[in-house]
């Protein structure tokens, strides 16, 4: 018997302050940009046009924050969920330096929490995860929390406690671009008159449209991601499972509604953080996904005059156009075509 | 409730003249070739190899001619045809500059034609538009028409007329790449000896090959074109349509069509212009596609030995061999099986 | 009727030593990597990231050596293998010059080998084809053999007689790729900790994982290698054929086993030489595959202390894990789950 494939850390396993330099780092290219364009058919033009990016201060127009955001997100999977019963949240998620083709990202890792569960069986492990491009710059930074089984229940758990977790990311944390000015921010080009200033909080937003998945459509996002989490691939085991299907990667669900939530937020032309996120219900091949959004907050952007941010909340619901703003039921439950809530910050020029 | 959607121009919207800048640019790329490349499997050397393409005097290969028709043509989509009732055809389809990875392209439209139905609720919109590259040079230029529905079947109809439109592209009218040479040009690479002086009007060729749509295909393909019409990725909302399922886009059936004819019309190297087109049925996925291709002229492109033009019909069929050429029925009608009727100038060395 | 398609080689019409230039050369380009990471998810590092084949002294990432191989081979289909009843098998098969991002490949290949069948209808056809990058370089070559029908049953059969064929390249043979040096090499981000010295000659690696393919998917990696089989992607003439669907390219099986087989061999960077291979059993859309692997030999190379090679069996099966190490059942015929069998080398630092 071999010993050589990847057992992944199991709760005992894991040790406060411990540092993981995380496997497979990853050279980010125009194709990898090219796939997902094809995957979700995004028209933000910062990332679409060369001549729109050069227009803001880009040398070069950086690649769909999203797609760095999974691929490097996918990196702490075989050290810290492979064994996980449960994702539990994110947090904190900061973007950092935009990402160009030909970059190459890293992650890395440290545990910053750990709690045994009552049960003795597993635990829950926080990590604060940093990505990095080959300059050292940080690309993102966030904080994620999984429920992980031990190996031996009778093991004793490691020492630890839960961290204190922000509710959300405060505007002047949030990085601009640098170099970004926004003089020639083309509106037309860009596809809505609407800027910063023209928003409420407290606005909503119907998205409209809608876009059913397909098996093979989330199985090649989730593997250009380079996450390989078994639920997403493997039908013949999944078939036994608790869905008797495969279970679509919840960032294909967040980069279908960014895609969709152009078509009224065309000028939130760059993600600035994600605040938190849940994926409220599973999504299966065959499901369509509509999404909507609500204006939580909007801020200017300290120090300059042209540039504020929003915060928004975008809900994806399946199988359910969003004239009606699913969101939750009387009881406080979820509405049950929804399927995402996210809480995010976007750069708009006001 | 928001305002922020993108309502689309209805049909009193509209004015002679009228110039309409499009949104979203875009940068096409190497990726793009290659996912589009992965979509039909095209063969025709010129695209393939940059070898191929140095040696007749390009510095580097030119994208497919039909991937950046497909990007440019949908800009117009959000400005002219949102609130379409029918897309009626489009002429005086002339490719410019090739389009090499890493160009950003940009679509603007004129009015050149409005003229209200006599039921007053719509009326058909003609626009010539052209897309040009970061330089500024034409890549392609066609002539569209739509029919639009009124806002308020009560406004009144914006002046203007039907524009008189050519039946064909005439050849000195088509563009040949700059430098193009041909001395060196390599029949066994190209994959046949068939040219253009080999070929007759009248002349009959039947593609053999066929090739089966999926969902997941023709809905990549189409948001890689960041055409965003609802009917071909919306399947809940397609469910209560006309068909009970969602429609491949037309153009998808054009690059198919065109990948097959390379058996047969491999040293067709670039398509020079469309005269027209139309999408004689609609396509499903399970679809399998056919084609075959009649040769209706053939002239010698002026001041050049070398060189002549092929204008060409080639008919795509579904679930049916083309052995038999299948067009038209004896009453006139088309052949059920035929789904698209292609009409287009390819350039080939004599 | 038109002659102008390409009604490939009978086995009359070829000729001992016979040289045949391929047609179709291809540039390969980080697009093809993007897609092809789409479709499989390869974690290798030495193609996933820039900087670490920089660490290993190449100065750009190598394409995955499997992409190389699909694209090349696939050249010599229209002038081999068109007319095939069957491919029989490919053998000796080394791995060159790494493919970088950019490079053009040719295939040509010459007749070694040609032996009718005893029934006079059809001939066995030996080609050895090399393929050579824009420098002349060589990045594959390999020897297969196909039957091939007669056009005409009468038809006398050329000269010739079946090549003696090696069973396995020797180690000697195997080329290592310019100014490789291990010294930086980094196992913490390969993502494993076993190197050539950790691995025994009969130790059998369970590879865990398995991976559902879907229509689209087989397809489009097909279509992306270029390869026009009709099998693979006509549903309308395949569902009266054999197996009433369609038939998925071996290779996209061979790229499955590979990806797969990071789990438990991550540090086998490079595939050196490809001895044999059998696709065992046909594979069809909606099969899970999965992997196993026995290391059938290990020997270091030659004047190299940092660099071994571990000659591989690698198993692939379809909709059955591979923890029972399925291969053969007691009369000595295929476990009936098993799809591929592929013998070759990687190398591995020790």
């Amino acid at each position: 018997m071999s010993d050589k494939t990847n057992p992944g850390n199991f709760f005992e396993d894991f040790r406060m302050g411990q540092e993981l330099r995380h496997a497979t780092p990853r050279t980010v290219t125009d194709g990898d940009a090219a796939v997902y364009m094809g995957l979700y058919g995004s028209r933000f033009a910062l990332s679409s046009a060369a001549t729109f990016a050069q227009a803001l201060g880009f040398e070069r127009p950086p690649l769909d924050e999203l797609l760095g955001f999974h691929v490097v997100f996918g990196k702490t999977v075989p050290d810290v969920s492979l064994n996980a019963i449960a994702n539990l949240g994110y947090a904190s998620c900061v973007f950092g330096a935009p990402i160009h083709a030909g970059d190459t990202v890293h992650t890395n890792s440290t545990v910053i929490g750990l709690r045994e569960n009552s049960n003795k069986q597993s635990g829950v492990v926080y990590v604060r995860s940093v990505a990095v491009n080959q300059h050292g710059q940080m690309v993102l930074e966030w904080i994620r929390w999984v429920m992980v089984r031990k190996r031996d229940n009778d093991a004793p758990a490691p020492a630890g406690d839960a961290p204190k977790l922000p509710s959300a990311v405060t505007v002047d944390k949030l990085h601009v671009p640098r170099g970004l000015q926004l003089d020639s921010y083309d509106y037309v080009l860009a596809g809505s008159s609407h800027r910063f200033d023209d928003y409420e909080v407290g606005e909503k937003i119907d998205h409209v449209d809608g876009t059913t998945i397909e098996e093979s459509e989330h199985a090649m996002a989730t593997r250009l991601y380079q996450n390989t989490a078994k639920v997403h691939f493997n039908q013949h085991s999944e078939s036994k499972g608790r869905f008797g299907k495969r279970l679509v990667y919840g960032g294909h669900i967040i980069s279908i509604a960014r895609a969709l939530s152009f078509n009224g937020l065309a000028n939130g032309f760059r993600i600035a953080a994600i605040n938190g996120g849940s994926h409220v219900a599973p999504t299966f091949a065959g499901d369509t996904i509509y999404a909507w959004s609500e204006v939580l907050d909007a801020q200017p952007i300290p120090a300059r005059g042209d540039l504020g941010a929003l915060r928004l909340r975008t809900i994806a619901a399946k199988d359910h156009p969003c004239a009606d703003f699913p969101y939750k039921t009387a009881d406080g439950k979820s509405h049950p075509a929804v399927v995402l809530d996210l809480d995010y910050w976007v750069l708009m020029p006001r």
